[in-house]
């Protein structure tokens, strides 16, 4: 099978045999796989994440994949060849759980195999295209961040950052029933899906004042209407100083991004501005479950969300397209093929 | 009167005219005010919170006062000679408010007399020393942390640092019902006064370690009582990143003290622990009432929480004493009269 690694700053892959399933687990085969924000941050700062001489990393956590392969002790309760998605995470035999896509020991789904727990292993609806199984991860992100951030559905929703996890959380929000929703991203084409999954506003923060549309909404609002909630879902450190500085008194700042690098900022304002502040990470299982139930019961407008595909040999290319200004969403990985990226929209 | 100022890093004072209330207003002469760490913030750092070329300051906001005189278009439910106390806001005749005892342009209660808003003035009862009505304020603000923080009662309680902040937080989480409180100082006083207030452990950070108490404490827990709620009460701004590291997963960190020095953090133990972080200023009306009632219903043991009084002429010198190790709790000023710093306790 292709093995595909981050190693030495590229994205290399060589040939290898099959991992064998072990006790409670099972051999998949990828269908396809997103490439995450958090696989651009492993690829350009591997030092931050996994400390000075990095080691060999196998990335790919946003999965669809097959069932090739049963190993012992499980139920087999899904046949072969029927297709599952399951929260990048493995049981071990000694009952503890390792992430799989973050992993240096164990195969991600950027891998043509790898071996996924068969008690986590959800199966998907035969009506559901690969692509939107493989979006069922970052889309249980943005339930998460929603869900961790409490917000009431008479709030003001600001949403920084209209990639997948931004786009996400937009879809979230709406599906919270929450109906102020301004969201910021310089990209027209961002700006355009943010409005298609349920953003009320839309800014483009190089020319506009996401606070501008707070103030109205608010003198606009009913009594109690005025709580806000930010949503970082840039990426970018600079917006943990920037967001604490101009977030509003009283509002929490919800922070979905991936920040490795040191931070500062000055408490003053936070103080002065009682803000709450939250980090978010992954999500629970019932919220993975919950992304999925979303993409299968058709409401969401998934497609365009899949701008690009690319085979094994593709992914440093697409990588270095993400990592430049560009117009894309999510670029699903397919390692069973070659090619370089196709635009799919 | 006395008007007492700080003025090029010094605390200062000349005679000068009372002030004339305005409508609404009531003259008042302070009987005594607590020195409060942020005092001590103006003192040592104005320029951080006032800006370059800082202008003089009247401090003073934890205050016991006696009424004077009332001014215009006043109700006067109360008598000239009653003991009062009030959030530390005046109202103008705009309808806005200005902050007591952090002004520039209003004297605060180390000055003889000041200006309080008839409407924000409280009676206080005659059972009530004057050095307990001055504890309501910096009461208050332990019984918002803890408010903000939304506690559960069966959580476990860091408290760090055992100053007046400290003290009244564990007072208002015993007082919440919350029995688990662990309190961490280095001065064994300040710990024999946290067990006072209801801390159930006493740590000294110096030979100890705050976390193997909750290691010790969640294991002897029954199911949910694991959730942890950090109160940093010390003041120092290296307690953010500090405490933001060894938090333990999913846990609350309730930011009390008043930081306004540029503070560097990684974002990244935030992000997979889940941090929530709550920074707290000042306190509702309702908690200052709060605050007040609990004193005034006897239950809270006060007196060993003062522990020195000063006249207006020593008061730079017990804001020195207060700035070197030393085992004060609260000293109070009794602009009224002269004297260096007096052990009380």
């Amino acid at each position: 099978m292709k093995a595909v690694f981050l190693r030495d700053g590229a994205i290399q892959f060589d040939e290898r045999a099959k991992p064998t399933p072990g006790p409670g687990q099972v051999l998949v085969k990828t269908k396809c796989c997103g490439i995450c924000g958090s696989d651009l941050h492993f690829y350009k700062h591997p030092e931050e994440l996994l400390g000075p001489n990095p080691p060999d990393i196998f990335l790919g956590h946003e999965y669809c994949v097959e069932i090739c392969e049963f190993g012992p002790d499980t139920k087999q309760e899904m046949l072969v060849g029927q297709r599952a998605c399951s929260i990048p995470f493995v049981e071990t035999e000694d009952g503890s759980r390792e992430p799989i896509g973050t992993n240096t020991q164990r195969y991600g789904a950027y891998s043509e195999y790898f071996l996924l727990s068969e008690n986590l292993i959800l199966p998907v609806p035969d009506s559901l295209a690969d692509e939107a199984v493989a979006l069922v991860e970052p889309l249980a992100v943005g339930i998460h961040a929603v869900s961790r951030s409490e917000i009431a559905d008479n709030a003001i929703a600001l949403v920084y950052g209209c990639g997948p996890i931004g786009l996400a959380t937009i879809s979230a929000l709406k599906n919270r029933g929450v109906d102020n929703i301004v969201a910021s991203d310089p990209t027209a084409k961002r700006r355009t899906l943010a409005l298609e999954m349920g953003a009320s506003i839309v800014v483009d923060p190089t020319n506009d004042n996401v606070m501008s549309h707070v103030s109205a909404l608010q003198s606009a609002s009913y009594e109690g209407r005025g709580e806000v909630v930010l949503f970082e879902c840039v990426g970018i450190h600079t917006m943990i100083p920037e967001l604490i500085a101009s977030a509003p008194p009283k509002s929490t700042i919800v922070f979905a991004g991936v920040h490795t690098k040191d931070t500062t900022f000055n408490p003053i304002m936070a103080m002065v501005k009682e803000l709450d502040i939250k980090f978010t990470f992954y999500y629970e299982n019932a919220e993975y479950e919950q992304a999925l139930a979303l993409l299968a019961s058709g409401k969401l407008k998934w497609q365009p969300l899949v701008t690009g595909t690319v085979g094994y040999d593709g992914i440093q290319g697409a990588f270095e397209t993400l990592l430049s200004p560009n117009e894309h969403i999510k670029i699903m990985v397919q390692p069973w093929r070659t090619g370089s990226l196709l635009q799919t929209e």
